[in-house]
């Protein structure tokens, strides 16, 4: 994902003035690690702590890890230097429910030097504000139901090691009883839906599916034939209940493709009237790529605090440079 | 229109303090009028400027026409007599290039007063707001194009005559040699497009399609059978180029269906990432009304002026009565 921000980053005319990284591209020029073809001028740096603080910026786009808890340092660094944030953390497009204190400790820090912190991402148009813009056509809901699906082998092998591919169902259904699963990135999202409705959230129940196939797969990521029957992927079903007697859910999951599948994001509003929508084909890892790097304007621009995307204004395409979208 | 928007109105708690008709309704109660099965105890009256000007109200709904040559003296006396305006006229959604000088004079009028007009609809949320959201994932654009197919049965026989449902096609094009077609609404909502993502229009074309089906179809609004090969509609496809290289364009039509058809709305962006959207099942006669009424709240809000819907708020579902998103 890093590489893919970086190229899109270099292609609107962001200028880059520094990049933090592990293992073995420390040293190396950004714009090759990139694969761009050419040199960004910027070398990859192991010392996160010495390139916030001599880099002066305008914001640092940070895509570590899913959650809260392991995202805070990181987090914290950039907005005590200065820096808006922007980032790809799942947990982090809604976290007043999930991580609460820790949300709130970088909305301090973040109004204390004046600066935004905002998770953008797959999240940001497909599955928050395209359901909520489909009820602008409502006039009574009584359920949201999303639907999303993705492709594990766009992955790397540790999506597909954190998502079991490969393991038997029997086998993994006793290791699961010991070893629970993470939280899904479902409910932070519809509990972002729930908060950009207005609506006061009650009930949260997650149910988790582990997903088959009646034919052998191959897993690409892995390098495995994942055989018929034996787990390839899983989905998560996210249910609120609002007290405004409206229920909100979301079924999300990877897993591996037959032939002919594809990602899908599908929004279903129950209520007068019908309403639905459907995104096939949706190229799920470079548009959580695209909207995070058309976000970043917004964010610059944003009031300080933690600004979740509802708060925003409407995603929309650059058509030029990134900072023409910059007030000065 | 008018009767399902009375009945969104009264059951968002909208206060309605008159109405304006013509016609078999004039001296009924709207409530009446609407089907409610109650009162409104609001008597529908035939003097428009009596009516403006012996009511104190926030906005006045305009369901009139479609074009603003025809809607310029309705909306002149509203904004005149200092009342916001929401319209579902179609050309009113886009206006700056169809009928620029009408609309400045709009503009001009609703500052001067300090009030604000602008068209909502189905234009709203799935013609001109979806793809610009959807936009939002995009790095790239080549072209955007929509796609948009409703029931002529789902209208009045005006709109049915209006797309000569039931001529034979070489009579009809023989017709339209001297009586040209009036101007499409899809050219107003790519307009507004265009405006939304900051482009600069150049060209603009607009091809015609008279629409015939391989099987005899009930065109229930005329109440008659239209003959295999004759006229069962018709579509336009307008398309816009732009000095940025973007291709924007819309295939809008009615017609008669076939068994299984339903309203479509359909949107595709060309670029990186490819993408796509598609509502099958659309609602279009209801959620014209749902998103005028949804809509009423921001245009209240709005600074004065002739505003396009791209200038307000995403417009979302409004789960409490409107009074409750004005601001005091």
């Amino acid at each position: 994902m890093g590489q893919i921000m970086t190229r899109l980053m270099a292609e609107k005319g962001v200028d880059i003035v520094g990049a933090i990284g592990r293992s073995a591209n420390i040293g190396k020029d950004l714009g090759e690690v990139a694969g761009l073809g050419y040199p960004l001028n910027v070398l990859v740096e192991r010392e996160e702590d010495r390139v916030l603080e001599t880099r002066a910026a305008d914001i640092a786009v940070v895509a570590v890890g899913s959650y809260m808890a392991d995202m805070l340092p990181h987090f914290r660094r950039c907005l005590e230097n200065g820096l808006n944030v922007i980032t790809l953390a799942e947990e982090a497009v809604y976290p007043w429910k999930t991580a609460p204190s820790i949300a709130a400790e970088l909305d301090r820090l973040a109004k204390a030097h004046g600066v935004t912190i905002t998770a953008s991402g797959g999240q940001d148009v497909f599955w928050v504000n395209l359901p909520t813009m489909l009820s602008g056509a409502s006039h009574t809901i009584r359920s949201i139901s999303g639907f999303v699906l993705w492709n594990i082998n766009d992955f790397g092998p540790e999506v597909a090691k954190s998502a079991y591919v490969g393991w038997g169902k029997r086998d993994l259904e006793e290791h699961l009883k010991s070893h629970p699963l993470p939280p899904s990135f479902g409910k932070n999202a519809i509990q972002e839906v729930a908060a950009d409705l207005g609506l006061t959230m009650t009930r949260v129940e997650e149910v988790n599916t582990l997903e088959t196939a009646d034919v052998d797969l191959e897993c690409a990521s892995l390098g495995v034939t994942v055989k018929s029957g034996d787990v390839i992927g899983r989905s998560e079903l996210v249910t609120i209940e609002t007290k405004e007697g409206i229920q909100l859910s979301m079924r999300e999951g990877g897993r591996l493709y037959k032939d002919g599948e594809s990602d899908v994001v599908e929004w279903t509003i129950d209520g007068y009237p019908a309403l639905h929508l459907r995104c096939d084909r949706v190229p799920t890892q470079i548009m959580c790529c695209t909207q995070m790097v058309n976000r970043i304007p917004d964010v610059i621009a944003s009031s300080p605090g933690y600004i979740t995307v509802d708060q925003l204004p409407k995603l929309k395409f650059r058509a030029a440079a990134l900072h023409h979208y910059l007030s000065t």
